[in-house]
């Protein structure tokens, strides 16, 4: 498959990494075609599969667009991706809203009454937006079985039901279990894993180890 | 131990109830020292440990403070219960600041730049305010064990370190392992469990199955 990773950053890089080793065809997407990071990343792989472009240029290309990008900056780069090459494509939404202004940890710019993951939805209608894979550090985004056997969750929100559908056969090419992948309902759904960062950040701070995630128990 | 219960809900009458079975004497505090449901859990005990009070009695009496209020009235329930009353004591916060002004489920009345429990601890200074429990169901707060053999977490957010360990040793009464009970750091951290309420509402909406519970895994 042709997928777009929007993003130079670890996150970008991560699932661009794991997207080529799964044999799709990867354009990592920036503000320039001939950014640093995206060129080590075509570099790196010196592969055919892996390929550098503006973010225009990589959502064109791209059945499936990552959204990897700094949350706070997203619907702008969106926004300069060009509507028509984003038009009726899933995009599979992994960032967090943080915002670093106010200090450490950073808080969120959207929470509460709305989330990063609807405000992209109601920019871009014409996109079926599912926001997953937010609430874990990008590691085990992509390899979940680095803890605990794999036995842990990963959360989707979205209002297109054949999208869910089509992200979650990309999340079991991932490593991700079926009964771990917890579809949550629509993107207003976003709220609670967004809203999931402050206490992730918060473990984190308080464990010093980023490799773990949440496993519902009941 | 004396312990006052502030709030006469479901959480207060769970939780009133546990410590009451644990040996401690319990005056479940209201508005009113004749209040039906605090009436009801005296009776339902008939136990000359189970007793009922207002706000202020109950405060004055406990050793330790159980905040089982509304969320976003507990500010001003807490001065109604007298600083006097609550000086220098441990208060057990287990509210969230659920507002329902909004539509379901409900969003929250403070997050993100603050959170109920250092709202309290502001307002109170000479209480030791420990944040605690709040992530979950009542019935799991008082009897872990109900789910996966009690593994699973619960987390303490609170600026003096003695109150903690004192709430913890009430914690492992309750059957937390010690393993799981989470000491993210000050108050400020109640910003991240507070904010774990979104996605607990929203499991809560997609499982219909409140009995379930966070377990870290790494």
């Amino acid at each position: 498959m042709k997928i777009a990773v929007l993003g130079t950053g670890t996150v970008g890089n991560t699932i661009g990494s794991k997207l080529i080793e799964l044999g799709h065809e990867v354009m990592m997407g920036s503000r320039t075609s001939a950014n640093e990071k995206a060129t080590a990343f075509v570099d790196k792989h010196n592969n055919t599969h892996a390929l550098a472009g503006t973010f225009a240029g990589a959502a064109a290309l791209g059945e499936i667009i990552f959204n990897c990008t700094l949350g706070m900056e997203a619907v702008n780069i969106l926004k300069s991706a060009g509507e028509q090459n984003l038009k009726n494509k899933i995009l599979i939404d992994v960032t967090n809203a943080l915002d670093f202004s106010m200090g450490m940890p950073p808080a969120l710019s959207i929470c509460n009454d709305n989330s990063l993951g609807e405000e992209i939805q109601k920019n871009f209608p014409q996109i079926k937006v599912v926001k997953t894979l937010n609430t874990m550090w990008c590691g085990i985004m992509v390899n979940p079985a680095m803890i605990n056997n794999a036995d842990h969750n990963v959360f989707m929100s979205g209002n297109d039901e054949a999208a869910k559908s089509e992200v979650k056969v990309l999340l079991k090419s991932f490593g991700w279990l079926e009964k771990n992948i917890m579809d949550l309902g629509d993107i207003t759904t976003a709220r609670g894993t967004e809203m999931l960062l402050p206490i992730w950040l918060r473990i984190f701070g308080s464990t010093k180890n980023g490799a773990f995630n949440f496993k519902i128990v009941s």
